[in-house]
């Protein structure tokens, strides 16, 4: 049960790219894909190497969808799944998964909760008939609501409170989206989830779980003929949510100027260098905007063949890391991150200048013809080994059809990437680059530490 | 109809002071009160000086009680209430008062939503009768509201959008205040306004515009024995609102560093920096620390005799104005403002220097006696000149009992005035002028202008 939170810009980085990018390239083959008629969607990705299944159910809601005020819930259900229905008791979900050779997780973004299991094909059946259960049937005690939330605040004391980068990390989003629920971290403001009332927890659970607000996706040694049937018994008879809410989210205001904030704590060992911009994602863009975000992001500060790198990392050798990233995959837009961590001795303000100095480069001169196609290479790279783990590839049609995209846009990710033009690069990346739209974080020591 | 909007920090500092703090001091008579069966409280200030009376009704509801999504709403019905009911048309409102001599005004702010006439003793029977009206019986067609909106959205525009300060002191708030409802403007956010759809709006309405979420303020030639015949007749028969919604705002996150903004922008002609922190208030404090804040920020930035001014404006001749402030009369918390305006040729960097040199200084070694005495002296002396105005007075009572406040509360103030030690002066500074808990803004012309 862990979180995607994307706590720290630079995990935030790397799973974005995970999640949403890098690894889409080249030619996926189109999975098979039909809807139920009680609204349930399903994506069937035949994977015949081993008999063998990824089963995962993915709710359009997360963190986003929270009331204001009660931040922390989507989350707070990405656990309470676990805790047992009228036919399984709490904690024997996973056990049974367990006991029958499977593994299982949950994660929870600001745009979805998912739940994953993976099975041997025989058993396909066992996990179907549970997973449906807890969609509309989760039944769980007060007791058992005021434990959980324990565990939780005590997993944001350890991955949030304890970690400074992650303490700067929320409050440099609440900055970047004064207005918007992405500003809203996605475990919950710690005083919110400590007095969540179970009632309005149920509310969120009984609205939003539901076979017409979710997305089946099977992947591995089965089709779409042979699923069917199975989705038809266990989850066919589910019944849907009358009116299920629209997700519109509130929008924020006109940018204003660079933001800046700096977060001081003891535990602070290496000092870094964020920064955060305003960006469209595949959720917001128009055409090829959102790719060509990516390609750019790539080679900007991708990989340690990047500008970014070679300059502070290699050449300069005032920094001991050094990257960006798009964060494009959002429902509700995007970010892009720049990140430097200084060498020994070397200041912020300098990395900073240094950063600054190779973006500014970049967006004057634009990329290389050689960039450019290594970066599109690159991303395609990261897509053929992501084909070949059934795992990435039911995430990646599960999170991109959960973030409003279609199963086409998948398909001709790759294709789409690969007609990214300079021009295109150029453009997204002086729109995205603009200091008026960013926030700029810097992670210190206490000072005189 | 203006709104109490506290736009530009310099602004702000003003009427803070004018509604919180500088006016009240000294020995304010207390005024009778009593509560109609319906649930409205009344307050009688007499003031047999003229034959003339002030009439406010102060609604405990404001900004920061709009749904998220519906900025604006509340200042919208500052307007909307001159619009009209089955017994007056749009517009008469007003000209009825005008016609009778007198005036009338209202004003909105996160924690309240006043309506104000000043009018003739022997036609105060027709200022309630229509005030009472306009409680309960509000009426406007879809046509009124949507170009009463437009000009709202013009409004904005004047006061916001053209005016570079307010726009960066917007964003200040947004940043000071990430999550609590005070960080979103009172007038609304400009695509929310043009959104806001007329059945939300009226929602608001019938929930807090009512008999038990009101006070009636009456000042002038009147006392409650010859006031409450009328508050019965007029007030006495309105329906009050069931199940009354509790004002409980989400709260902020803890503090984790200093934030700063820098606003660019043509119009500026006149470079400035403002600095915000989070502070308590009236509405939050235990004890006489708003007290002692009000006194605090007197010293540090009150007037031109204070430490900000005297060391930036006549000392290093490097301000053309500085000061500090407290807005500590928030029903959900308040802030303290300190800011500079440099002269011809110094950069913001040096004014913002100094004046942390000052207040590092005063953090240090506290105020002097004479310090002490002098504030409160002039905190005493601003209340002489407020008790003789009975519109002043008026807006005390009103304010501070739709902010949380007691009529002994106020009745009290000079005492704990005077009352404030320079310990708690001491304190209160050293616990709100931390930089963790700040925001700091620079306001500049376009580069290269």
């Amino acid at each position: 049960m862990s979180i995607a939170t994307k706590f720290l810009c630079g995990l935030l980085a790397a799973l974005t790219l995970a999640l949403s990018a890098n690894v889409r390239a080249q030619e996926f083959a189109r999975p098979e894909s039909f809807t139920l008629r009680n609204g349930l969607e399903v994506v069937v990705i035949t994977d015949r190497r081993a008999p063998v299944v990824t089963h995962m159910v993915w709710y359009r809601v997360g963190a986003a969808d929270e009331p204001r005020g009660y931040s922390g819930i989507a989350h707070f259900f990405e656990h309470l799944m676990f805790k047992g229905t009228r036919q399984i008791a709490p904690g024997e979900f996973s056990r049974t998964i367990a006991r029958n050779g499977g593994e299982d997780n949950a994660f929870t973004n600001w745009d979805y909760t998912a739940y994953y299991e993976r099975i041997a094909r025989d058993r396909l059946d066992l996990v179907m008939r549970m997973e449906a259960d807890r969609m509309r049937n989760l039944r769980f005690s007060d007791e058992t609501f005021a434990s959980e939330r324990d565990v939780i605040v005590e997993e944001r004391r350890q991955r949030v409170d304890n970690n400074p980068g992650a303490v700067l990390g929320e409050r440099m989003r609440a900055m970047l989206w004064p207005h918007h629920p992405y500003g809203t971290p996605v475990i919950g403001w710690l005083h919110e989830i400590e007095a969540l009332p179970r009632e309005r927890a149920l509310e969120f659970y009984r609205t939003w779980y539901a076979p017409n607000n979710a997305i089946l996706v099977v992947a591995g040694d089965i089709d779409a003929a042979e699923l069917r049937p199975l989705a038809e018994r266990y989850y066919g008879r589910l019944r849907p949510t009358r009116n299920l809410p629209a997700r519109i989210w509130v929008r924020d205001p006109p940018n204003v100027g660079p933001m800046r904030v700096t977060h001081r704590d003891e535990k602070v060992r290496q000092p870094s260098f964020t920064r955060l911009y305003r960006a469209l994602s595949y959720g917001t863009d128009t055409g090829r905007q959102a790719h060509a975000l990516d390609v750019a992001m790539e080679i900007l500060g991708g990989s340690e063949t990047s500008r970014l790198y070679r300059a502070l990392v290699e050449e300069q050798r005032i920094a001991i890391s050094a990257g960006a990233s798009a964060s494009s995959s959002g429902l509700g837009g995007g970010s892009v991150s720049v990140w430097a961590t200084p060498a020994e001795g070397v200041t912020l303000e300098r990395v900073e200048a240094a950063a600054d100095a190779v973006i500014a480069a970049y967006l004057r001169d634009g990329p290389t013809d050689a960039e450019l196609t290594r970066a599109k290479n690159s991303l395609a790279a990261n897509a053929i080994y992501a084909r070949d783990s059934q795992e990435s590839l039911a995430n990646i049609y599960g999170a991109s059809l959960a973030q409003g995209e279609s199963i086409d846009d998948v398909v001709n990710w790759p294709r789409d990437i690969g007609a990214v033009t300079r021009e295109e690069v150029v453009e997204i990346s002086r729109q995205t680059l603009d200091l008026d739209a960013s926030v700029t974080g810097w992670l210190l020591p206490e000072e005189g530490q």
